[in-house]
C-alpha cells in the first residue's frame, strides 16, 4: 500500500474524511524532499480554525506553510524549487474561495493549469470528489459543483498520477508506468 | 487510457461534472458506426437549455439525436440497426422525469432490461451515481435515490462492461474480456 | 465477479442502493458457516420498517439476526464463534444511533476496533461512503459525515479486505494476497 511520490503533478481525490490529506501528506513526507505545504483555506470560523490546527500538528514542524487562498498559481510559482515538494490543501476549497470573490474561475483554472505545467518540483493536489450525491436544491452548490467538477478533470489531465481516496485507502485511477 | 466500445451493453456511470458523457461519446464515436444519441433531457429551464445545447456542439454534426424522455425502451428499439452505436444520457435523468410523469418505475425499468438485452447495437449507458452524499432530508429525493440505485445495479447486472468516471478517468467495474 | 469471504475483518463500503449489502451477505453465505446477521438498524419508521423486512426475507431462514443498535462491541464479543461468520450492516447507522444517545463515538470506535482484532470468526462490516457529495449545510450532518468518515477509515485499517461496491459491482481497495 506504500506509495512513492511521482514527478510532475499528482492528484487526490476524493470524499469529506476519507483520508485524502493524510495520504497526500505521506506522500509528500516520504519523498525526502523539502515539503512546503501551501493551505487555501482560511480561518473564517470556529470549524475551519479547529480543522487548520488539527492538520498543521499531525504534519509536524518539518512544513513550511504558505497560504494562498486565492492567489494559487502565483504561490506555487514562488513556491517551486529543484529540492522542494509542494503540497496543495485543497483545490475545492480554493474554488469556494474564488467564488466568493467573484474572480473567473476558467480563466483561474488556465492559469493554475499553466503554472502546474511548468514547474519543477513535484506538485501533489488535494481535491474532493462532490458530484456522487443528490442534485443539491440551491443554483449556488450547484455551480460549486460545476466549478470544482471542471477544475478536477482539467487537473486530472495534466497530473502524471491521480488517486482517488477511500477509507484512507487509494486507488489509482491513472498512474505513470513510465518513470 | 483509451477505451474500446465493447459489444452488447455498456454502462457508464459517474458523479456530476464526472467527465461520464465525454467518455462515453467518445467511445461511441471511435466504433466507426453510426452514432444515434438518445436523449432523456427536456428543456425544461434556461441551465438544461444550455446543457442541452454544450453537450451537441461537443459531439459535432455525425450524431443524429432522438429524444426520448419517457418512452426510452421504444426508442431503443426504433434506433435498433446493424451499423449504428447508441448513446444513452442518461438514466438518471430519464428515472427523474418517469417520477415526474408518476410511470410504474419497476415494469419501465424491467422492459428497459429486455430491451437491452434484445438490442444488435451495441449501447452505451450514462448514469448517475447519486447515493454517495449524506442521506437527503426529503422523501421524494430519498426515492429518487432508491429507483435510480435500483436501475444502476439492474442495467450493470445485463452489462458486458462497466464504467465508474472520476474526474475524467474511467475505471473498468465488469469487463468482458472474452470479446 | 466471484469472490470468497477472507479471515478476519472485511469491510464493505458503497453508497446508498449500491448493493453493498447484497454483496456482504453473499460473501457471508457462500462461507458455509453458520450466519449471523448483526442489525444496528431500529424499526423507528416506516421505512426502516419496509427496509427491515425486505433485507430479511433476502436473507432467508438460514441467518440468526441479533440487534445491535448501540452495544456493537458486545454483541460481536458475544457472537464470535469458530464456526461462525459474522455480518453487521451497518456501521453507519450505529455511528447515527450513537450521535442521538450521545455517546461517546470515539471510544465507542476504539472498543469496537479492540473486539474486531480479538475475533475468531471472519466478520463483514457494511458501511456508506457518505462523503462524496455537497458540504451539507447543517453541523449535526457534517458531523455525522465526520464520524462515519472516521470510523470508517479506522475499520479500513485495520480490516485485511476492504471492497467499494457501486451498481452492484465490487471493487477490492485492499484485498490480503497471503490468504
Amino acid at each position: 500500500m506504500t506509495r512513492r511520490l511521482s514527478p510532475g503533478v499528482t492528484l487526490v481525490l476524493g470524499g469529506a474524511r476519507s483520508g485524502k490529506s493524510r495520504f497526500a501528506e505521506a506522500l509528500v513526507a516520504s519523498s525526502g524532499r523539502e515539503p512546503v505545504y501551501v493551505a487555501t483555506a482560511t480561518a473564517i470560523d470556529a470549524e475551519m480554525v479547529a480543522r487548520i490546527a488539527r492538520h498543521r500538528q499531525r504534519r509536524g514542524a518539518g512544513w513550511r506553510t504558505v497560504e494562498a487562498p486565492v492567489d494559487l498559481a502565483g504561490a506555487l510559482a514562488r513556491e517551486d524549487g529543484a529540492g522542494r515538494a509542494v503540497l496543495v490543501d485543497c483545490l475545492t476549497l480554493w474554488v469556494s474561495n474564488l467564488m466568493m470573490e467573484e474572480a473567473d474561475i476558467a480563466q483561474a483554472g488556465e492559469r493554475l493549469a499553466a503554472t502546474l505545467s511548468a514547474m519543477r518540483a513535484p506538485v501533489v493536489l488535494v481535491a474532493n470528489e462532490v458530484g456522487l450525491g443528490i442534485v443539491p436544491d440551491n443554483a449556488l452548490a450547484r455551480s460549486f459543483r460545476d466549478h470544482a467538477g471542471t477544475l478536477n478533470q482539467a487537473v486530472a489531465g495534466l497530473a502524471r498520477t491521480v488517486y482517488l481516496v477511500a477509507a484512507g485507502l487509494p486507488l489509482a485511477l491513472k498512474e505513470d508506468h513510465d518513470r
